[in-house]
């Protein structure tokens, strides 16, 4: 499994938008079962932060998803509410509650 | 909801025991309805990181969950496998794929 947390910053006033959109991808990802976890997050300390933490079957397979027609057209309209993208962490997970090995 | 990600690193060579130890914590909140998310994983550029993720229903619920007996016990029998914390983060998930309102 390949694992991946990071934060984005939305511009000034823009956290509720690319929230929204964030979330549209995961609905997307729903059907996609590579993909085991994509959770979307407010920030506590930072008012326009986000944090989206990722578990997928594989590094391959986060990467064969960014080329998804629907998933690139969700970029392109969430981009310009990015300002920026920091503190990104990569892991293997080896299980847990809410893992598919464990349902 | 409440979330929380953290990295634990263990003693020289005890990677694989401490992360037992942090599997054996998840199959016990597998019977706990508050916990909605506990990840264990290997960090990746560290060889004795772990990394913990945790998605709870209330940070009073993952507070309610230090006191229970067995997983206290299970952190007593941890405790000496741990060399140091870091990296600690709160956020407050909103929604996405793997979180029970999604299920």
């Amino acid at each position: 499994m390949y694992g991946l947390m990071g934060k984005i910053r939305a511009q000034d006033g823009q956290r509720e938008s690319l929230l929204a959109h964030l979330l549209e991808a995961a609905r997307l990802l729903n059907d996609l079962e590579t993909c085991y976890l994509y959770v979307v997050s407010r920030a506590t300390d930072d008012p326009e932060g986000i944090w989206v933490t990722e578990v997928w079957r594989s590094q391959a397979d986060h990467q064969a998803s960014l080329t998804h027609e629907a998933i690139r057209s969700l970029i392109a309209v969430a981009r310009p509410l990015i300002a920026g993208m920091s503190d990104r962490t990569e892991f293997a997970p080896a299980g847990g509650k809410g893992l598919p090995a464990d349902r």
